[in-house]
């Protein structure tokens, strides 16, 4: 049971772009796990990969064909990450991307290849081959949904959002889409997200709009700490919309996009947090007043990723000793604890290093009781500060993941 | 259950050292929680400390008195971690070492004190000071099991180990105890460590050979990633075995004492994993030919703290995708993933980057299934290597943490 969130609904289509899913027969059981997003090729497309140095071959592929300028499609499997594969999973990459371009009458580099699931299996081409007529025929601008739906791995709720706004006295559309729910970390956390606008905007703003989105959601985000091999984050504009072309970083209508597209990249990010693996809690990690937002980063995921704080909060316990141990090893080197103080909501718990005179280990209880729960760390040092999302770790967790595969 | 690791027992007396141990009371349960080891004021002492910045206040104190040359006591108390209890914290510590000192006839910075616990409760001083004089009274040279019992928090067993040599023709012994469960993590493993000897050892010398044999011993081991506000480890050299002083760097008993010291202290270490909270695993990770140990330990740590890693060990599930996933984002930045093998016990799961050709799924899950697993990562890259132990992630592990305090 996700923490406050509901299936995605109401997605709005947006000009220029059409969907598709279907099952390929990649699950073992019925249920759809083969995607196509499809954009004409003058959308501007930016993106946002994993870090990690096993990255997937799908993204090894995407990335090459991102150095094009002109793209079409995105073709999405779930059910098999594609991920430790070798050469042979570049290839088998490969050959989907140019089956679908052979059909749909395109260069291979305008297709760009996404895949999520377990790891180190073969990816089974000729189900994905077989199935790509299917998709073609059945592109509608009004799939969100049921894409949305083809994504999914462990998550328990499909993830989406959409939002408009006025540019130019145009009706301009952003609707997203992501998946999530384990091995997801800081850099770009575990999950494959598609955002599409009808907006017009150069190709190179675009992509600051995603860096500047990313990194304030989906860079923000912890389940468990673990990096995937597969992140990829995308950001698509279709251009139909009929206001300005967006080319210049001063352009008024670039500050208000930017924001919906943060909007939406949060509702996204902390979608995924509220669907993380066994989360039965929603806490949002607040450290304020460090010197560097990275030492603030730094304690806000030692805190995020620290076992003993997150079962504490499965179980409405306020043992806050765990928090200030968490603190502690967050790697600032001359911190002076006696100058720290931690809230949670609007409970402080602590203050200058110790318990505060006024807590009562009741008041502290009542904090927890709640689905959804504030920490504030004031660490008193500086004017930066840095937010964190992050859930419980519970029973579920481990069967889970003690689970998964069998 | 820990993971075939049997209780202390005949832990052997080491000339020069007395034990007393207690129950004052600091537990609501009526169990021992207080301990006294006493050793001689020529003894040479040295100490390794918790590098949290939330130290706690009987390690601020510990510090302090150790920078005096002459020591008497280690005063060790269970049941509560007088951590961020700030000032007053350091009072209470203060005022323990104080009445004990009074009662022994030393100055107070002969006393060490240790507390290990809950943070951030107040010390019951009183229970403390109350209970000196019964510790004072019941001193002996047999105590050493009885100590490892006192000491213990969330521990199933006590642990300790005893060993001896021969220096220069005279028997030495070499005993040590330590306790720790959760909390545990690289720098400085949380726990407690008292190892006593009979050598004579110069101080200087004796620190070295705590740091050598800490450093591949307790700070190579990690149950949960989290690190404690306590941890200390404690080398006593009582001097009254009458082999000649070790003063010297290239003294031959030197290197006879380091390796038994090396061996006591990786037996207490890995006893702490073993006896991890909620282990049914002890996993043994050796990371092989990286260009530098500290790249070995950051992949080493990345395994050993991957929730996921841990919780498929715990399901026996040979889901190797998951370690690459983390060696991945072990921090090598020109990491040429195609070099990299993994292997469990002998079976060799990943070659060149991706599954071994020859790897079956069953000969994986029979690996997976034994208690004890060794794990292999073969980086390709350099000479150095490093071993971290670590266990799985359980259900019981949630359990316990989710419980302790209620």
């Amino acid at each position: 049971m996700p923490v406050r969130l509901q299936p995605a609904k109401n997605l709005l289509p947006v000009p220029g772009i059409r969907l598709a899913s279907t099952s390929a027969g990649i699950y073992a059981r019925s249920r759809p796990d083969l995607a196509l997003i499809e954009f004409g090729q003058d959308a501007a497309v930016s993106a946002v990969f994993t870090r990690n140095s096993f990255a997937a071959a799908p993204v090894i592929v995407a990335k090459r064909h991102l150095v094009n300028n002109s793209h079409r499609y995105c073709l999405i499997n779930a059910g098999n990450a594609n991920a430790a594969t070798g050469e042979s999973g570049i290839q088998a990459a490969l050959t989907s991307c140019s089956k679908l371009a052979e059909l749909a009458g395109c260069s291979v580099e305008m297709v760009l290849p996404f895949s999520t699931g377990v790891i180190g299996q073969d990816l089974p081409v000729e189900k994905i081959t077989n199935s790509i007529p299917t998709l073609l025929a059945g592109l509608s601008e009004n799939n969100w949904n049921q894409c949305a739906e083809t994504i999914i791995t462990t998550d328990t709720v499909t993830k989406g959002v959409s939002r408009q706004l006025e540019l130019d006295g145009c009706t301009v559309t952003v609707t997203g889409i992501a998946k999530g729910s384990g091995m997801i970390r800081p850099d770009m956390a575990t999950m494959l997200a598609y955002i599409a606008t009808d907006a017009a905007v150069d190709k190179k703003i675009l992509q600051r709009i995603l860096d500047n989105a990313v990194n304030r959601s989906f860079n923000r985000i912890c389940v468990d700490g673990d990096m995937s091999t597969n992140d990829a984050c995308l950001l698509i504009a279709t251009g139909k919309a009929k206001h300005n072309l967006i080319t210049d970083s001063k352009d008024a209508n670039l500050e208000k996009l930017q924001t919906v597209i943060n909007e939406v990249c949060e509702f996204l990010a902390t979608a995924i947090v509220r669907d993380g693996e066994g989360a039965t809690k929603f806490i949002t990690i607040n450290i304020k007043n460090g010197q560097s937002v990275q030492e603030c980063l730094d304690v806000a995921y030692a805190i995020a990723t620290s076992p003993l704080v997150k079962t504490a909060f499965f179980a409405s316990d306020p043992n806050w000793g765990r928090i200030l141990a968490a603190i502690g090893r967050g790697g600032i080197s001359e911190l002076d604890t006696s100058q720290v103080s931690v809230y949670l909501n609007n409970c402080r718990i602590v203050h200058n290093g110790a318990r505060d005179k006024d807590y009562t280990e009741e008041a502290g209880q009542q904090v927890m009781k709640a689905e959804e729960i504030a920490m504030k760390v004031d660490l008193s040092r500086g004017e930066a500060d840095a937010t964190v999302w992050t859930c419980d770790f519970s029973y579920e967790y481990v069967k889970i993941n003690a689970d998964y595969r069998s």
